[in-house]
Order: C-alpha cells, then sequence, then structure tokens
C-alpha cells in the first residue's frame, strides 16, 4: 500500500494556526510523526489559510527539513502546483487533476516535465459521477491523455471518488464496482487510490467505517491511500486485506513487523 | 447478513464435556448468548464426542429448548441428517454437502421434504477446489442439482470453502473472485455463506484477520457467515460493510441499534 499521510492540512485548527503564525515546529512534527507511521507521501495542504504560493512553499520546505518522505501536492490550483514542484527534492504527487482536458492539457506536461505522478479524479465538466460506469469512461479519458504526454500508468492514480455513506449511500457499490474495473484498463493497471475519510463524514463510526471501506477496495484493487497513517486500526486492516490478497508473504509478525 | 453461530461444536472443550456428562446447561448457555448476539442459525456440532444420532439429537433438543432460532445441523454423515431433521423445529440448515452427485441425491430429497436449506461445499470427488474457476464449475452443478429437486436458490448456501491464509496464501483472491462469480448464477442469487474462521487457522492476529475477510466478502456478495457471533468487533465490521453495500439505510445508531 502506498499510504498518503492526510494530516498536514490547514483544514486542522493547529495546521492553520501555524501556517498564519509560520511555526514550522508543527508542521515538522505532523511531518515526523505520519513518516514514522510508514507514510509513503506526506500531504501538504494549506487550505484557506493562505492563497499565497510562497506560504505554500515553506509548508513544503518544513516537511523537508524534518523528512525524506515525497510531497503529494494537494491544491487545485495551477499557480500552486508551478511553484511547488521545483521546491519538492523527490518527485512528487500532484493531488489532484479532473478528467477534464483543459487542466489535464495544463498540468502533464507538468507531471511529465518533473518526472511527477498524479491523483486524478474520475470526475469531469458534469461533476462527480454517479455510476461505475461513468467512473470508467472518466479513467480511460485520463489514460488516454497521459499516454499523449508520455506519462507511464505506473504514475497516475486514478482516485473513484469516495462518497460519504451517510448522504450517497447507493455509491458505496458504485465505487468498489469502478475499481474492480480499473483494474482491467491496462496491464499493469494505474494505482487505484481514494481519500478515504470523506467516506465516513458526518456519521458516528467514523473510524470503523473508513476502515471496513478500506479492506473492501483492497480486494478490488486499491493500492494508495489518503488517510490517517497515526490510525493503527486502520492501517492493520490494510495490511491484512494486503496479506489476504497474497500482496506480500505471510509471517506471523506481519502487523508488528510494520509497526517496527 | 445471516448470522451462524459456530460455538456448540464438541470441537470446544466445555461443549465435549456437556456432551460426555448429558450436561444440557451448557449447550443451553451457549445457545442463548448466540441468540442474544442475533444469530439466525445456532450451528450444532458433536465432533469426535459421540457418533450416536441420540447423542446429537439431544443436543439440539437442549438448543432448542432454551431459543427459538432455526439449528444449523452440521454434520457429514446421512444419518446423523436423517435423525435430526424431524427434531428441528423450524426448518433447519444443513452444514453441509458437497458437489458429489451420489451426496446430493441422497440429501436433497430430505431437503426438499422438510423445506430445509443447505450449505454446499463446491469441492468435488477431487477434493478442494484451487482456482476460482473450478469453485464456480462445482457451483453451477449445484444449482442444476437443486433444480432437479425442486429446491430454489434462495435454500442454497454456496460455500467456496476458505483456506488458511497462513498455508495457502494464493487461495484468498480466488475465494473472492468465485464469490463474485456466484453472484451471476441466478437472479436472485443463491447464498454466498462461508466457515470464516478457517481463515486465520494457525495465525496470531486471528480476529484481525477474520474480520477483515469478512468485509472483503461482503464486497462480493457474501450475505451469510459461520463465525463467532459473540465477536463483537466481528459483527461491526460486518454491519458495516453491509452499510456500505446498501443492504440497509444508514441511521446514525446503526451499530447500537443491531446490538440492543
Amino acid at each position: 500500500m502506498i499510504f498518503i499521510g492526510e494530516r498536514i492540512n490547514g483544514g486542522f485548527k493547529d495546521i492553520k494556526q501555524a501556517i498564519l503564525d509560520k511555526n514550522g515546529a508543527v508542521i515538522q512534527e505532523w511531518a515526523k510523526k505520519q513518516a514514522d507511521a510508514k507514510a509513503n507521501y506526506i500531504d501538504v495542504n494549506i487550505g484557506t489559510a493562505s492563497s499565497d504560493p510562497q506560504d505554500y512553499c515553506w509548508m513544503i520546505e518544513q516537511v523537508q527539513q524534518a523528512v525524506d518522505t515525497p510531497i503529494s501536492i494537494d491544491n487545485n490550483k495551477i499557480e500552486m502546483f508551478q511553484a511547488a514542484l521545483p521546491v519538492c527534492k523527490k518527485p512528487p504527487l500532484l493531488n489532484s487533476v479532473p478528467a477534464i482536458d483543459e487542466k489535464m492539457d495544463a498540468l502533464f506536461p507538468l507531471i511529465a516535465k518533473y518526472n511527477a505522478s498524479v491523483i486524478c479524479l474520475v470526475m469531469d465538466e458534469d461533476g462527480s459521477p454517479k455510476s461505475a460506469d461513468k467512473r470508467l469512461e472518466n479513467a480511460g479519458k485520463v489514460l488516454a491523455k497521459a499516454m499523449d504526454y508520455g506519462i507511464e500508468p505506473d504514475k497516475i492514480f486514478l482516485d473513484p471518488i469516495i462518497m460519504p455513506v451517510k448522504f450517497m449511500q447507493d455509491q458505496g457499490k458504485e465505487i468498489l464496482k469502478a475499481c474492480a474495473q480499473f483494474q482491467l484498463l491496462s496491464d499493469p493497471h494505474p494505482h487505484i487510490v481514494c481519500g478515504l475519510s470523506n467516506a465516513s463524514n458526518g456519521t458516528t463510526q467514523k473510524k470503523l467505517i473508513n476502515r471496513t471501506l478500506a479492506a473492501m477496495m483492497v480486494a478490488n484493487g486499491l493500492d494508495a491511500i489518503i488517510c490517517n497513517v497515526t490510525d493503527t486500526e486502520l492501517v492493520d486492516a490494510i495490511l491484512t486485506a494486503e496479506l489476504i490478497m497474497n500482496r506480500f508473504i505471510y509471517a506471523d509478525s506481519y502487523v508488528e513487523a510494520f509497526h517496527k
């Protein structure tokens, strides 16, 4: 599993305050915590704290001062991507681009140039799709466009767009079905990623819903996840689902070995 | 989910001793505990404690004195089935019959006569299948035979045969794939069941493996399960997986409401 640590996000009070105060210690601490929890990428999201690319680059620099883990550039403005890409010491992950030609044509050349990877939301001009078929159609559009720009499938992270169980309960089945179909798009298939915590928005059983959905998605090909990497029960459920899918060899110590 | 409580099994020391001592209280207590935990069937397995059908019928009577829950007749000898069927006050579930003509031809008339249901293991004369395709082939054989005897698909519980992750790790994917395919056999499709705990045999993480696999199997159509129904974390994972699959309407209290 490619774990993308979600915690450095201006949506959290402590991070927002740290950005406003230019208090790097808070950001560095969360970078370390998530790297210790085996995050493969540290997601960096400035939220509403600032719209200045310099502030965003400052956040990335704080993370890179603390850890070697690559950055997930979590922003939807092209000027932020453009400013952040040269700052990243390792090839980053761009989070995210929708399946809209104009957006992909603007960003895919940058992705190719910086040897970056990219999370592609399978949404288009009409917004978030409601069916597995529409998700698959948009995923095909993304892969074709990536090919135009010489971006290999292993740099593409398809995101089926998780919907809250509480408000759009019919979407769970569609999302799982879409993931199963994404696996058939190419061989090797593109990565399949999701922003997990959206599933449990507004519910009383956030952690239970998150870890249960994660296991179900692993059964349907999920191999990357934006989540709370410090939630040990979630990580253990994901490890176990991957064990069942034969992605690594069983050892009695498979849980402890990961957390060492 | 159709929960089949596995605890009244001569393989457990307390149950074996209770059979040998004809101590009905122990069996009645486990029947109540499992019924309280919302078991839909109480599985009754005599193990090696006795091969006398009268002892087996005594066990069933103990359960029926304690609770109204239907019985799962868990034995592989036809004389046990024949003795137990008339004792059951409600239509029972027979656990289990392999996809072998001779066995099905002997038992299916009884199942039809008693309006019983039956767990059909998708194994044949060659033993347990190793591939999803072979499992599907045997499942087809079962459904065709059931039709010959006028048994409807909703009385058939297909069991893909869970293998231990520790010793046959490649089987997880095959089992999940088989379940996905079982759903396409008929509309409405037959029930899909598994004996969950076999998955974690010999492992250090039994409960974690059991509940993770259960969630993954629900994503692939599992709607019945032989398990420890008093394992609350397992039951909660199953409930949550069913919620994600839109099998019941979300309510903030969905976990508490089930356990009430």
